[in-house]
């Protein structure tokens, strides 16, 4: 609401003599927009980068073999677009190694479990580890829980998220994730599992996903997501009520720290080429898929955009940036390190906008900028209406996952949200793969990235970026 | 069209004082199995049966450890279901072993692949086998290929099934998938690769089943099948035009012989004992998934449908038998030992069917039976109609995978065939699991198999079976 009441007062305040100068997007730069957009819808130059990406390189985890692999295909690709200027910064972060995962109902039914480790999951001691298990069905059951219960068994946790537009149910799916097993580890379990935090109610396909274990001195246990079959396994054999016994065997771990980084590539801006616009998606991915979704889609919707941009005419009037981070799924290590390097700069950064939800239909536009932004907010808005974007003048925009890290420094935000009913059927599973972007709705995602960052690189005036602008909004999309 | 002729001479003949008696199932036998029809709809006990088994037994792979453990299960669920007699049959096939497989592109672009060996696959060399892919689009091809092109290659055939209600896309799938690996073997190729016989052209789910392979003496080479995810992903790469180096590692294979057996269930006739009517489904299942759709909802369909019966205040006057075949998987293995041990009592087998096909609705009835029990068949019909079972007069009916061993012996058969649109999406795969079967669907199922066992069971007079009598029907389901 406070976005819809500042929107409402600058209003007042323009016909005044005294108010602050609205920031506005010129009228040409307004049509070359919607020739912009209208090209865009059937460019397939975003739907052509998620190919190769996952085609040549594939899965991209953090500090794997393929993480170098991928910063070199995205370097070469930028130069291959025709950015300006590419090049990297590093970023360091511990490395976490899959070599093997298993599971398997023991007694009182002996059965194999399709499940798979967490990010940041300890191992078992070599050969496996073999308790029973407890379940909960919340979080916060397992807090209340006395640790006379749980110490030495394994902690199962299952939450069937349902499909949102919005996706709002990883919330609490990715919370008991995230802090199922730290909570379950300092009540002395053994082991932690959940079912998966995915929509897919009836594929065979467990999620991965990081689990809130920092690195090597962490307490750490073994953590495992089953598929929700498995989960609804796991669930009639202990409505027997009889104890319920599981093997798990994961052969996982930190293994030091690594120095990767985040690829950039640059449109150079004509007129304030020290004044950026931020776009970009994240390059690595989990292991199991090869990332096409989560999100290589976001790096090439990104990556289109800017080429979009490059091929206009005449250059942009400030710099499109656009950035590949480096290991979001392990916790925002590419956003931190970017934010920190650029926090002082904050002020240039005029807005940004990370892609990091599929490429389904951009479907809604939302901001946290200055009041005095909101008129050109509104303009950008038009110029996607046509394309199926509402606006929701009442905000919050967070900038999207790694650019939510420099947002909160300072840097004003969109948030420019896919339809993810149906992203986590797939997301962190085996089953993220190019088959499940659409050529058409990637290149209006690519479309909608290359309005707004023209416009915004445009605007006669700014956003209200500057050092600690936007303090009060927490929020990370 | 054979059959529509032969029903129209007989509705000719029966006007004519020498015609044959015609089979007919009297009045009363109608409005009971109108009743049962009405009752089974609401009941429970398949769904029951294939979560009982599907969580206390789960993957049922011939002759590996859970085969007999099914068998124990099915003797025990058969007993408490409260059949008059409970007995086995010896079965004698093959024991082939799943221990490890996985595989990968070495070159260009090093990529692991989804895929799981075949039935009946030959084992790789220890430490997995190397070798250039080639690709064919079809068997045609193949057979056509000059074997300078094949020898020591891996044979990748790529035929894309598509969803049909009758699931016919199958017969070319799965003549690849049997077919090719010995074609291939034929001409001197190191291994064979098809993309999965399956409909789920988006799931990173690979399908199994048998190839041509009988046994150990076979000139067999290693074979497996390829997502179809994973099958875009190689011709993708198979685009680029440069050689495409697969590495395979299929740790699989014969080991000897194995004797299992068929588990046969009887409600017994009050007014004729060894006339049987026929239902069943098989036991065994492929071991990535629990097999629940493939067959364990076949069992439990007829299971259900006898319990149905065995409930009735009146013993139906023929016996009804259900048969929980062995190895329906490795090649028909328990329907043609049953076949085998009754071939000379083949008249004494009435009608037959059996369920294998999946627990969708059953939306078609077709019969090969004697002219003279068409009019019967007619009722049949009837009574099923109002539970959404159409009647294609023109059949034929082959009675199912195993039956249909029988049935070419002479004994009269019905198809009844559930809708398939879906039932290719899961087939052979880690996703056949309990969740795929609606309550309420395998209820009509079991509905549909009461009524025409009772009916069949009361008929007066019988439907043609004798030794030889559809020799000219070769089919099978």
């Amino acid at each position: 609401m406070k976005y819809l009441l500042a929107l409402s007062l600058a209003a007042v305040c323009t016909a005044a003599a005294a108010a602050p100068a609205e920031t506005r997007i010129p009228d040409s730069a307004v049509r070359t927009a919607e020739q912009l957009r209208d090209r865009a819808v059937n460019d397939d130059t975003a739907y052509k980068f998620v190919e190769g990406l996952t085609t040549e390189v594939g899965p991209r985890l953090a500090a794997g073999e393929n993480d170098a692999k991928a910063r070199d295909w995205v370097i070469a690709k930028f130069k291959e677009l025709g950015f300006d200027k590419v090049y990297t910064e590093p970023v360091t972060y511990p490395k976490w190694v899959r070599r093997h995962e298993s599971g398997e109902i023991v007694s009182p039914f002996a059965q194999k479990l399709v499940l798979i480790a967490l990010g940041h999951s300890f191992p078992t001691p070599s050969g496996g580890l073999t308790a029973e298990v407890v379940r909960f069905d919340s979080l916060d059951a397992l807090k209340a829980a006395d640790p006379a219960r749980v110490k030495g068994k394994i902690v199962y946790v299952g939450f069937r998220m349902q499909r949102h537009k919005d996706g709002h149910d990883y919330g609490t799916g990715s919370s008991i994730r995230v802090g199922g097993p730290p909570l379950a580890a300092s009540k002395g379990a053994a082991a932690f599992l959940l079912r998966s935090a995915g929509t897919d109610a009836t594929d065979r396909m467990p999620h991965t996903g990081v689990t809130g274990f920092p690195d090597a001195k962490a307490n750490g246990i073994p953590a495992a997501a089953l598929s929700n079959p498995d989960a609804d396994q796991l669930e009639r054999v202990l409505a027997y009520g009889k104890p319920v016994v599981v093997k798990l065997d994961l052969d996982v771990g930190f293994e030091g720290d690594y120095t990767g980084a985040n690829v950039i590539g640059e449109v150079t801006g004509k007129k304030y080429p020290d004044q950026i616009v931020d776009i970009g998606g994240h390059l690595d991915s989990w292991d199991p898929g090869t990332g096409a979704i989560d999100d290589a889609a976001g790096v090439a919707i990104a990556a289109a955009a800017a080429h979009l941009i490059k091929q206009l005419p005449q250059r942009p009037d400030r710099t499109i940036r656009v950035i590949a981070f480096a290991n979001e799924e392990g916790g925002l290590y590419g956003g931190k390190a970017y934010a920190e390097k650029h926090a002082a700069e904050v002020a240039k950064h005029v807005l940004g906008s990370e892609s990091d939800f599929g490429a389904a239909p951009i479907w809604i536009l939302r901001a946290t900028v200055k009041p005095e932004a909101r008129a050109a907010i509104a303009q950008i808005a038009a110029v996607l209406k046509p394309i199926g974007v509402e606006y929701d003048e009442k905000g919050p925009g967070h900038g999207g996952s790694d650019l939510s890290a420099l947002h909160q420094k300072g840097m004003a935000a969109l948030s420019l949200d896919q339809d993810g009913t149906h992203y986590f059927d797939i997301h962190h599973t085996p089953n993220d793969t190019l088959d499940k972007i659409d050529p058409k709705e990637i290149a209006q995602n690519a479309a909608v990235y290359a309005v707004y960052a023209y416009m915004a690189a445009q605007a006669d005036g700014d956003f209200g970026s500057k050092p600690g602008a936007f303090a009060k909004d927490k929020g990370e999309d």
